[in-house]
């Protein structure tokens, strides 16, 4: 019975539309579906884009902007989380597949799509197992910086496409040398057309909502006009090219995109290919997690509604297996068009499912249309969309902030523009995880002393206090293991090497929440070392949890002091005449000013 | 006048022969002599052995005895440290060099010179930029677990050498799979010695002593006797050798050991190689320092001297490059010479210089007596020193006290048996850091109640005490930076989530030590997600430091609430009514039981 009840709940945790499925009415439908219309409008134009951003045949866009929807809406906990195709991930998986293989062949177009299914598989394993932690070691100064650089690059990358002239390259600087030589080689129709379309979506953000309210439309119909600016770029450009003939005059578009929807198929299974995708395939996991987590929960916050972090990464591991395996490129949860959703009033994950459904039907019917859709409008798109992302205020809020943090995003940034998304990905971690490391190898030590008439214990080199010359009385402002066991071992061993009068060392530990095994031998390791100089060891103001641990070992029974409730019963019982005055005054009434 | 004193002093600390070098007297010399005398007999076989444990020439044995010993004896700060080739290292290094050739070849030689040159140069970095720390970061259990690894491993790849059958592999799997499909293939004449020289040195370890005291010789003459053991077991099986003409008979013999002192050359620089040997020799270097600097301290807090850690790492850096330089293999601080170089009463570095002039001797004189030298003797040699090193008790102790160290040190033991040092060391490390991070991203959070009749808090699943409908006090125990900002975050959303009344978060920050970026960040957008639900988000007893930081940021001008000197405090000004009856109680001096 009772077994049943978990099952039945785990089934539930595992599946959210069993949650939210037989709640569904009318009203949410309604919800769902206008914020859906909205959605399609914006995934059509980006999906194609961030194909081609990823160096894909535009109709994988398409690909990755159905299959992926269906299955988040059946897994995903946020109701507003919008999945698909993203500027950044895009980028990243179009930089591992170039390793591969060379751009526009079967390999390269492959190893995208493995780079999906591997994607998925870590995700869903990292969901199962409990390990979403692992995406907080991506320190906000690494995120800020790496989104930011790839930005940056993105936008660069697309200013070639826009003028009509080719670039390529993996880094910033590779993508400058690619095109800063030929800059005198623009084209200038495929410019007209594609500075025209960067100029409109850029007074589209803000002009066209307050455009068509002063034509008599209400707030909500314009704003939704407004969302549909990318849409109409396309439409325009499109029509344009089609009807003067631009394509004969140098404009680049698309052609033919495959009609229907796509075949169902598994993805290339070889060991040395999943070999080389492994590292690229985990940090489009772990960014795209967080991208897409910080969003959920940004969203889910304004209605109060729960977001199940593990069952995140479940179901959009489940939703990058899905675009796999109906042949698309990975996808996440896109940051602005999320937004949209929300704000345009979905309900629930089924918002999304209806956005595939969009994109489903355009694929059936409207690729046709798309056969004189000018590159270059499709880089206006991207390089409008991703400038929202750059961030550089971040860094000089950092700078104020904190130093070394600044560090490691300047790291970051500079890598990636140096070599690639990658390395400047691994960069930061590695940097962030190197600071962090540091600084909790060294804490803070306080050598203490007593306050005068009290049985209070404070640092000697802040408060006016009384030191015995025989006691060493230190207070440890942290955790003792690994990262600084040896640090502390340190510390003691030069303290009584600098004072030859020391017969007592004594180590507060009121801040110490854990006393791991290599802290444990250094405390063993200072005890005896202590003993050889004819030094006794003391501890006091050992917690519960600590204290319990320390008895399973043999270091009590070793240690030459004793185990001291607190710092003033320690002094008091090492020195009962150092402590008389103080405890006199320690039980009076106003001995509470701790 | 100030700079110049500014040198002096660093120049005394990088150069510590110049601070006891003056005070060096008659005595200090004797016992030094004496102490260089008994590790020389020693040093001279084991030296031998390592060379041939690490696919080398004996020759190179005797080489990096020499020059490391001379130049660690003017920049080392231990009095009683003896640096030469040890067992771990030389197996780290036999291993690295066989991947880059075969042995045997010059490559493989260049190779092992190269590593030694390698691992001093990032020993000096390491120590310049004072990141010793970074040896913290092999934890005891991962070291312990390493060191038997490495032991068990050396032993058995011997036991085929002492048996008269070859063995190759890098990992103990390898050398198992390569003798024992050989164990019928034993040439029992070399078995007989090398089971003899075993028995022999097994049995010294303890009899030998004893024996000469009952000959009548004076307890610390009988210690130098049985010290000279492993030189007695090579005199004894050398004689043996050429007097019954063995050689002939099978058992293998050193050969031709070229005479004179190494010739001073670099060695080969060549980009390909260096980037190879890059991870080894990182790992050698990290191995190598926590090995001698525990060594180290320990010796030293015997007698209350001080070893500086960062200078140590720039000593035994520059005693690598001398080997190096001198046509040597990896050197380090070695735990038994150590220890008996101590007992022996070395009083300053000059002891190893000592030794060092003791070894070159050897090397211009003593090395045609070496050529009967059977090599199944040093084989023996090898196994009785290695098996000291052999741990397992550790495995039990670690177990008792901590589940998951007990997971990473058998992660250690079986990746090194199974794929070999290297492996085995990297895993062991990754499985550390990552618990370690994993431990920090789960701070230990409290939901706190006010203790009724008091101003005092406490965790509502332990105490009995009020709370608010309206207010969330949280606690949390331990620092708020990246690997656990989105915790809090995660945690700060659910507890809303699940409780509609909540009008007020307040978040206790007494042991909170650090807020990074981050956790600012994360504290944001707390803050703004709790504005969109209407609630009010404020702080609590935020410490001095933290909150210098807090207003370098914007931070403190969003914060809907407050930030309040106490929780009582915070709980008071939000809701005077619940706090009146506690503040009548709080002003009595009663409240001190804190």
């Amino acid at each position: 019975m009772k077994t049943g009840d978990g099952q039945a709940a785990l089934l539930r945790r595992r599946l959210p539309i069993l949650q939210w499925g037989p709640e569904y009415s009318g009203q949410t439908l309604v919800g769902d579906l206008v914020a859906a219309a909205i959605v399609s409008m914006m995934l059509i134009p980006q999906s194609l884009a961030y194909a081609l951003l990823a160096g894909l045949p535009p109709q994988l866009g398409l690909y990755a902007s159905m299959a992926p929807l269906l299955l988040y809406a059946v897994f995903g906990t946020s109701r507003a989380l919008a999945v698909g195709p993203v500027a950044v991930a895009s980028l990243m998986t179009g930089a591992a597949a170039a390793q591969i293989a060379a751009q526009g062949t079967p390999e390269h177009l492959g190893a995208a799509v493995a780079i999906a299914m591997l994607t998925g598989i870590l995700m869903v394993v990292m969901g199962v197992l409990r390990l979403g932690f692992l995406a907080n070691f991506l320190s906000h100064p690494v995120v800020s910086g790496f989104i930011t650089a790839a930005a940056v690059q993105i936008a660069a990358g697309q200013i070639g496409p826009l003028l009509g002239i080719r670039t390529h390259g993996e880094s910033l600087l590779e993508i400058l040398e690619s095109f800063l030589p030929h800059i005198g080689e623009v084209k200038p129709v495929t410019a007209a057309v594609g500075i025209a379309a960067v100029a409109f979506l850029l007074w589209a953000k803000r002009g066209l909502k307050p455009l068509m309210v002063g034509f008599g439309l209400g707030g909500r119909p314009a704003d939704i006009v407004a969302k549909a600016a990318p849409a109409m770029a396309i439409v325009a450009c499109t029509a344009a090219v089609w009807a003067l003939g631009l394509d004969a005059r140098g404009v680049g578009i698309l052609g033919e995109v495959p009609a229907g929807l796509p075949k169902l198929a598994l993805p290339p299974f070889d060991a040395t290919l999943w070999t080389k995708i492994l590292v690229p395939s985990l940090l489009i996991c772990i960014v795209g997690y967080v991208e897409s987590i910080s969003v959920a929960l940004t969203l889910a916050a304004k209605r109060r509604q729960r977001v199940d972090p593990d069952q995140e990464l479940i179901a959009l591991g489940v939703a990058d297996m899905g675009s796999a395996v109906s042949g698309g490129f990975p996808v996440t949860g896109a940051l602005s068009r999320s937004v949209v959703n929300f704000d345009a009033g979905a309900q629930t994950p089924a918002a999304g499912a209806f956005a595939a459904i969009g994109v489903g039907l355009a694929t059936l019917f409207l690729t046709p249309l798309l056969f004189y859709l000018p590159k270059t409008a499709l880089g206006a798109i991207i390089i409008v969309a991703v400038l929202s992302l750059v961030d550089f205020a971040a860094l000089k809020r950092t700078w104020d902030y904190s130093r070394a943090e600044f560090a490691a995003m300047v790291a970051t940034i500079l890598v990636t523009w140096a070599d690639g998304v990658e390395s400047g990905l691994i960069a930061g971690v590695g940097l962030s995880i190197f600071l962090h490391l540091y600084a909790t190898s060294r804490p803070h030590v306080a050598v203490m002393g007593q306050i005068p008439g009290t049985s209070h214990f404070r640092n000697v080199s802040r408060h006016e206090v009384v030191t015995d010359p025989e006691i060493l009385s230190l207070r440890v402002d942290g955790s003792l293991y690994f990262p600084n066991a040896r640090f502390i071992e340190e510390l003691v061993n030069e303290a009584v090497a600098a004072d030859p009068a020391i017969r007592h060392v004594i180590l507060e530990c009121i801040a110490v929440n854990t006393i791991d095994s290599s802290a444990l031998e250094s405390l063993e390791t200072i005890n005896r070392r202590l003993a050889d100089g004819g030094i006794k060891f003391h501890l006091s103001a050992v917690k519960g949890p600590v204290m319990d641990r320390l008895k399973r070992s043999h270091f009590l029974h070793e240690l030459t002091g004793k185990v001291h409730l607190s710092h003033f019963d320690a002094v008091s019982s090492i020195k009962p005449a150092l402590a008389k005055s103080a405890l006199q005054s320690a039980l009076a009434p106003a001995a509470a000013d701790r």
